[in-house]
């Protein structure tokens, strides 16, 4: 019999393990939100995420893959073995229960909950923070978590009924960022808005009807400081409560005739906005009539 | 028997279209590409999508919808009877057979393909233009086409092989823009770029491996003329002949640790940093050591 590479388990008896194993029986059922709550875990699929998952520390408790997968990618299998993470090899039968995607790469990966609280989050220091309050989307919610990390936010919460962040849709669409920026579940966005400000961050709500453009902000260099950004869902917008706890309510311009913009495109605008802000504060600009030259 | 109401036709022999009229039947096909094509027809389905197929003149061929649904948007029956679109009343189960969706809200137009040439969008002098090259998604496409008009481009090119923009999903994300925007349909990338750049327009290719930062384009005032954006699919990119073609290779800035942004936050960032850019002319940066203030 041939032996498993190194940092590879293989049980001698039973070879790779199957859909009916009770290990991915067990990590199957964390595919339902109900399962994830109760034991704290969830699934990360695809190279990429569990790249990431194992890039950070204590996060992967247990990582599949088939054969091909574990040989295509050997220096996951090598990083989880360092981490004493074990591996087990599956067959594509038991790679296929645990994912959710038509071609999931072969590999997936039990990962414990990340999200800490809003106060651990802040002690940080973040310069940028992205709030999502009462996204529904898991789609929608990993696209920011992806977009926000990109434009260098600090950590993203998920306020009020929102998405499960370790919603396989989500976890996929974030790409990576889930493990890469502080995630903060909490409960009571007006607290989350309230300790964001304590913690002397602006708090610009986003609303098709807010009174400040957000150009207008930034050539006033009020994008400048540190700043969280409220974002509701496309369909509701922001309830009226967290619109009036924040410092200004900001409306993206539509300078054609879309009535407005889908929440992953404002909330790139709006992060990258205040991503450039934060790095280059603006010049003042003239007024009409002034010399643009000095 | 009930006389229907005004601009409303009701067949007084038969009622409603069920599944089985043969109009439904023929609408229905629409629904594959290839009788989209040869028939130059597409559906438009929800109250949003009909209101902006009637606004553009010549577009909408005939509207269905369930009782319920003309009664509750008389104003859009209204305005098919004074362009001399014939309105027709549908079942329930006739409606669900002509939309994809779960909530179809009652109401599918029929409309005319609105493609034009590049030249005849190119006559209009857009001062903004995105090329989507290659993209086979058409929820992207929608909420690129969408983002696109709220930030005041002109056109939106669908180069190369592209995705069907009168594909339902394509229409349904666009949320309207479809109607709104001059949408052009390329078969070679290149000859757009070439045709783009004859008429004044300045090409900058997408691309993570840019030479140039978007936020250093802004700075330099480089954004501040006519500019047409390609962008490419998130898996593969541009094709190398594109990105070659394009006056400049710019890449958003990455702050974080995501490795990339997806398409529509990709496509947002930059539109918005041109249509801000063309507005508001960006003032002469000061240099390291120069005084802020003239």
């Amino acid at each position: 019999m041939q032996s498993p590479s190194p940092g590879r388990r293989l049980d001698a008896v039973s070879g790779p393990f199957t859909p009916r194993t009770p290990r991915i029986v067990a990590a199957r059922r964390l595919q339902r939100r109900r399962d994830r709550e109760s034991t704290g875990r969830f699934l990360a699929e695809g190279p990429q995420a569990v790249r990431e998952a194992l890039a950070r520390t204590g996060t992967v408790v247990e990582l599949f893959g088939t054969p091909a997968a574990l040989d295509r990618y050997p220096e996951l299998a090598a990083a989880a073995a360092r981490a004493d993470v074990p591996v087990s090899e599956v067959t594509d039968e038991a790679l296929a229960a645990l994912t959710e995607t038509v071609a999931p790469q072969g590999l997936v990966a039990v990962c414990r909950h990340l999200d800490v609280p809003l106060a651990q989050a802040l002690a940080g220091g973040p310069r940028l923070v992205a709030v999502l309050a009462g996204i529904r989307d898991p789609g929608n919610a990993g696209t920011v978590l992806r977009t926000a990390d990109a434009a260098g936010a600090g950590a993203v919460v998920l306020a009020g009924e929102a998405v499960d962040p370790y919603n396989g849709k989500c976890v996929r669409a974030s790409a990576g960022s889930l493990f890469h920026v502080d995630v903060v579940r909490a409960a009571d966005p007006l607290a989350a808005v309230a300790e964001l400000r304590a913690a002397g961050l602006t708090v610009f709500a986003t609303t098709g009807y807010g009174d400040s453009d957000l150009d207008d902000l930034a050539d006033a260099g009020r994008l400048a400081a540190p700043t969280a950004w409220l974002f509701g869902s496309e369909a509701h917008g922001l309830p009226d409560e967290l619109t009036a706890a924040a410092d200004a309510r900001v409306r993206v311009p539509l300078h054609g005739r879309a009535e407005s913009l889908n929440l992953a495109a404002a909330a790139a605008v709006c992060l990258y906005a205040s991503a450039r802000a934060l790095r280059r504060p603006p010049v003042a600009q003239p007024g009409p009539g002034e010399s643009s030259t000095s």
